[in-house]
């Protein structure tokens, strides 16, 4: 899970290198996911899922990764924190297909 | 950590609960943060910090936040997931006071 606020500073390709990360990470082992959101402030969420640890550090290892962790801290974030975390528990709502919203309870 | 879609449904007056949820939750013990984007497409990743599962089954747990629950499946989003995640390994970056961007790298 990466909370990152960003500099505002696109520069040596922040949007290639960021593209080339996820990119890099989808055709890792051990892949499952990645959920990502930047609001107009440039903070911004990301959170990648993963099958293991194993996993996370072998994605983490990569060089290309490093190289792109370099950059980061050179320009393109103010801050940012990564957290290594364990799903515990995890409960999914889906609004069934055809079902209007907000309406139809309780009628 | 609660990722979820938006139905663009702003009726019952979503944001004014959406702002209740975070001031109920900033005032439980054992709260210890929060972090949330959303993004213009309706996506949004939110997440809480606990000292606890604890602290986070007594927030869950409050009436007004299961009221807010209905509501969320009535009407305001067309899906989400909570994740309850134990956070195992943390990594911090903030870029010094007064570093200018992409400069001073290598030269």
């Amino acid at each position: 899970m990466f909370s990152s606020q960003r500099t505002g500073d696109d520069a040596d390709g922040y949007k290639a290198t960021a593209d080339r990360m996820w990119e890099l990470a989808a055709n890792q082992p051990g892949y499952l996911g990645m959920e990502s959101v930047r609001g107009d402030d440039g903070f911004g969420l990301t959170v990648s899922y993963w099958e293991s640890l194993k996993a996370i550090r072998n994605c983490r290892a990569q060089a290309e990764h490093k190289i792109a962790q370099a950059q980061s801290r050179a320009s393109w974030y103010e801050k940012y924190k990564l957290r290594i975390c364990l799903v515990q528990t995890e409960y999914s709502f889906e609004r069934p297909a055809g079902r209007s919203r907000d309406s139809g309870v309780g009628s």
